[in-house]
């Protein structure tokens, strides 16, 4: 286990600086290029709650659908996009919530899953954790139960997790 | 062949009226939640092209990267995300193509694939086709090769096939 996380780490690209001065960036794209590496991510979302019955994988757009797209796939269930505001055409539900400047605003379709749904939550990277707990209760506003949330990367510093509370919570890697 | 593409046509809504008058969107949102329903929809896409070999699969974000990233599992080849401007935080190439009111931009990593390397452009939607146009002249840019561009849906009255003249382009389901 811990040998293929290492093998992982090494698909990642670090960019110094970007989006801004200061910031690491975790490059996810050499991972997804290498078809070998992007399946044992895949496979490693999939094992975080092997004992979970699942019946949707929901994801926030853009980078999350990557994941949370094959790993829908890989369990054979259904995918549920969250998007940003005004690009869901049906019936919507809505959740607000604070960035560190401003605010922004997450929408699903209002009948994407049905009543007491389990729903397992897919992103790329838990960083702050903001976006990932919203995500989280617009599920729960539509009627879904989150039965997990995984990462593929978690930048353990910044204390994503605490915002996260309440919710079991997995990353295939840990910075 | 032609009855697994009725059926999944039944999964797809329409909605008059969105993004605004006159326009009947088809939604693919009861598609995805229906895991039986997207697992056809991507075997048929993997099916568009079986005698191509293929390298990686490249879409757009962000609704092209559902099934971008589900066909690139089911190939068990790599995938290439195109992004809109100022996302990709590596040396990117760029590519700006008309809309209908203005221009866009669009990014990819200048390293994604190797020179030659085969690549199967997929998207959800051919409507005008000036998006996808724009996607396989810049992964040529960075020195792939464009074997094949797949749709789930092509809306035919709006002629986006002839923007991907010299493309070897198919569609699942056509409106």
């Amino acid at each position: 286990m811990v040998t293929v996380k290492m093998r992982l780490q090494d698909y990642i690209r670090d960019i110094p600086d970007w989006p801004k001065k200061g910031i690491l960036f975790r490059d996810i794209t050499p991972l997804l290029a290498d078809a070998e590496a992007f399946g044992c991510a895949v496979d490693m979302l999939c094992a975080a709650f092997p004992d979970t019955a699942v019946d949707y994988v929901a994801a926030v757009e853009a980078r999350g659908f990557i994941f949370g797209s094959a790993v829908a796939r890989k369990l054979n269930v259904g995918f549920v996009p969250i998007r940003k505001k005004d690009k869901l055409p049906f019936k919507t539900e809505s959740i607000t919530y604070e960035l560190e400047y401003g605010t922004d605003t997450l929408q699903v379709h209002a009948d994407a899953v049905g009543k007491d749904a389990n729903v397992l939550m897919i992103d790329d990277l838990l960083a702050t954790g903001g976006t990932m707990a919203a995500a989280c209760r617009l599920i729960e506003k539509i009627g879904g139960r989150v039965v997990g949330v995984a990462f593929l990367i978690e930048l353990a510093q910044l204390g994503g997790a605490k915002k996260l509370t309440g919710y079991d919570f997995k990353s295939v890697i840990r910075y």
